[in-house]
């Protein structure tokens, strides 16, 4: 159940069974010379499809993340992390006026864990500040590190997966747009590894943009299992946050 | 051309040619009974996909915009205005940093019309109180308002189009997305009409979410006629827009 | 009457009457080679003169708006818009808690259309993210756009009346101060049009301050016409705003 | 000279020869029974006026200062300190942006004092935390500080004058506005001192609004005095400011 | 008793009998040729060291303050003000959630007077505009301007004590720190005195950071002399603005 | 080498040979009921105190971090995440500006760690979106994660270390406080796990305070030997960050 293609009536009947809701979270930099800018929207915005069908309700896909060290990339764009967190306050508190306590931001970047974070400390501020108990439940899934997806990771490429630009990113791009893949020619076959600061930084240590990866290991169908990975860890995931044993 | 199905160096290219990109922005919001939620997100982004098909590169959707007053409603989102004006001093810096020069909003929603142009006076202050000339051309095009659309509405429904849930826009959303197409009475026939406040005022005023609208009358045929005005319109302004004369 | 003359007891009494007010706010920002630096304040502070004189209560006026494209000419002065987004936030708290609903503010610059109604947005949000109904009722009029006023300037001007320095305000400004008449030869006679950006592209574009207008066509006589057509239509316009009917 | 009554070419004539401008800073809140809210702008606005007849620069004055201890007496207006400092930052950067490097605050309001000393060092942090020389010279001066100023109260009232709605500063705007005198009975006397906190507290304190103050004693003779003991100095600080021996 | 040293349930005990508490706040910035660094941090810390032996709670020092005229100067650090003001408005907040009312900042920079003066009336602002009742009781007393201390520096170095890196405050660091004591001729004897602005005017004009000083004359026997007078000042400023007379 | 205890010229002299410093961050808070509310700030600064004792150079402790959680108890505080944001980006500022380039947060809250980092973003996002290299390197420490310290958490506690007012953080705070040792029979023996919210949440699943461990289990002496640990760790981790093939 999509929040973009549903009514008000619809979302009323909703919350009178479920008080949760996912929000896909991405970034749009780039991933390589053949990696898709979009790809850390795309993912968790495909397995938030697959969330939808099952009658959970998806919000509209957070495509821009924090990813200033990009940014010397053509098409990259970031967020400064202070907006993120003002955006992520309204978008909790549009929901929770109505009724919504329990947010599940299935995420794609590794750059928006820590803002995320941040975000969910600055909302819950606001109540701890004037005690007052509140009832917001925010939780920040990662669809790259669940359980089934680190298992076919390593099943697939070992530690030839790497950090950016990834393998199995790349894979489940190809199975959300398979028409968008790429092949090409990597030099070196493996990128180098290292630390992340600035965008001139980064560009200067990872000259085409990839981190420790050899996307050239993608498919159309591993893409297929990791979306079939990742929906199940999300799934997993989602259904505990929201069971009142966890509340 | 969408950034998000771009890889960096596909923008490497696209720079040399030109600097012109076009940034669908919308709403996430209640469309009265019959409308989707998504509806101004999805016009323009509807419309902006066939820009895209004419190699004009097209950024990701800004799908949350400034619609407190719709907040009564459930499943509507809103950003604070200035959090709207941070998210897109932010998206401008970063492909401007990148040598993008001309950003073309182009807008379904109304409530984002002001905070959008107070962006952009937000952005040029920066140049302006440090005496340095700005290079950057920023235009916010609203798709329910050029000639074309302007025309269609008038021919097909004349004033029955009205302010909010039109049977413009929720028959664009059918072109869009043809299975979502919803039918129902609505009481009374036409929606009164009337200002807006806040949330409670509104929902006050306008109990079903529309304003002086009859969403009945749209057909999945109006829509498409819909599609093809807006993006005449759109096309014929971005041109303008990013010609050397404009500039 | 005046806010800054009157007392507390004064403005007591006056609220168990009215709790509407009028705001005058302009811009301090150059206005051609031969037009005041103040005009667009000293429009609207003195047609809220003519308020004052009916009973209304009439605040200090907020001089300096968002300007930021004249700043290339000397003496122009801008508030950021998120600037004069916070001040109005603040002006509104201020007297709301105190027991004042109806804020009327009357404008002398188009440059603060935007942003002004940003802030009511902004101001509106905090009530609608709460859940709570908010009792604030916020209009922006523009003096130079009533219908009298629109009339008259198409009268005595048609199209040469312009859109920046125009001949309607340099004629009011003359009715304010008659000492302040200025005549001087303007090459071109007419100015050019075009659109705005930052400051440095407005001066290269509009090297004499002037957009599209003959302000050599003013008088004070002129002026005597445009205060008592503004008059007349933001009273109108005001009345109308706070009468239980439009509430 | 007034900013608001000059166009740009007189400004740019004007810094020619000087780069100082005074910038009266006020405030619109209770002044007592009998004190005109406005009386802390329209104190050094007067004061001003006598500095703008000698050939200086005076802009708009800033009406609204930090009063937010006055908002239980019905018409007391405030800004946030954090909106001051904004307000004051963006004031000071349009000027400077033109080549002004001397911005005197002529002052009438106790509690804009370390509002504006803040703003100050909050503008010039920019330019230290950047390892970059500014030539910004700030200065608050407060017109009812001045030597010439604290001798005629001393003579005229001794420790009678008080704390807020003082019988020095309601005898200046009786000179300013003198068919604004008002007389009453005031109970007690002489009103009592204390401390100052927020709205509530200063009204259960100070239950007509003055503090330790005996308005009773104002005359509209004593006005003209002050006007006059209040321009030497100001005249006085100002000239020393913008020398160059001082600079 | 020390906020730090103390568990929970020590200061669950400690709200029973008092609501007030001691915030040290400081400065880390250059002291001159001899001067250490944390001077004016260290001295309110050592003061409330003997508040704290007397059963009044103090909370962990607030070491950086509002400094940017220093950094020309290695070592030293700033907030800018907005910042500062931020950190003092949730110190209290966060205290005030728990029952505290009473908070003394006992403080050893006069860059701080201002910015904490402007934090005050920043919290106060917010219940003031909302038409409520603050109960917070919000004071900073300066250790270097008590009566005692002032009498004694008047006594042991009349206007040889001068404005920045004073022999007061060095001997008041001796006291605490003896091993940290330094010894140099200082050229001049005594240090220039003038006006401060930023950080590269403030090394052009004081080019060893004293203004007005000469801390030759400090010694550690005077420190002791500064602790207790510094004690005894603050202790009485304290129970004054605790006790329910003043409150 | 204590930034609070070196003069100016100490510091300059330090800078010729590293611009690397290391700032001890913690936070202020409840740590059960037998745990010091500044445990958190203490242990950083005491393993701090020992690179000091190194030559490296050590600026003051940042007391007070993100612990909203932990309001309900008395005596803890909170910086909101963006406050501390602020505070993180004025302090690197401010050294940066005299050219250190190292920045190495020796961190004692788990609360701190994504903000933290979001810090480093936000600091790092001006020069990317200015298309500027940085020079700086910001890097976060946790004393309680290093390998040696984790080695001996395992050996003598095993899974009984927990998350919260942990055996291994109390045995620090009695190594550099031995006078503060507290014994308290604790029940259950072992606190309950779970998940953090908001203060009321934080209170109603943990109600003394603890996360998962038994204090009970510290002592001085295991306190020791995590404080030589920490170092080691600590020194090891600092030397290679500021070493030139790191950089």
């Amino acid at each position: 159940m999509y929040l973009q293609l549903s009514t008000w009536p619809d979302i009323e009947a909703y919350l009178k069974h479920s008080s949760g809701v996912v929000i896909p979270i991405g970034s749009t930099e780039q991933h390589g010379p053949t990696g898709l800018i979009g790809t850390d929207a795309i993912c968790p915005e495909t397995i938030a499809g697959g969330m939808a069908e099952q009658d959970i309700l998806v919000a509209p896909t957070l495509s821009i993340g924090v990813a200033q060290h990009h940014l010397a990339f053509p098409g990259s764009m970031t967020l400064r992390p202070t907006t993120l967190i003002a955006v992520i306050r309204d978008v909790v508190a549009s929901l929770a006026s109505q009724g919504f306590t329990h947010f599940y931001f299935l995420n794609g970047h590794g750059g928006n864990i820590a803002p995320v974070h941040t975000a969910f400390a600055e909302i819950w501020s606001e109540a701890s500040l004037s005690s007052e108990p509140s009832n917001l439940h925010l939780k920040l899934g990662n669809w790259f590190a669940g359980p089934r997806v680190n298992r076919l990771s390593q099943e697939l490429f070992g530690d030839a997966d790497g950090k950016h630009a990834t393998a199995s990113e790349v894979s489940l791009t190809w199975h959300a747009y398979p028409e968008q893949q790429r092949d090409a020619e990597l030099e070196p076959r493996r990128a180098p590894d290292g630390a992340i600061r600035d965008a001139a930084g980064y560009r200067a240590n990872f000259p085409d943009g990839r981190i420790a990866s050899e996307p050239q290991l993608a498919t159309r169908e591993h893409g297929r299992r990791f979306y079939e990975a990742g929906l199940a860890d999300a799934l997993e995931e989602y259904r505990r946050f929201v069971s009142p044993a966890e509340g």
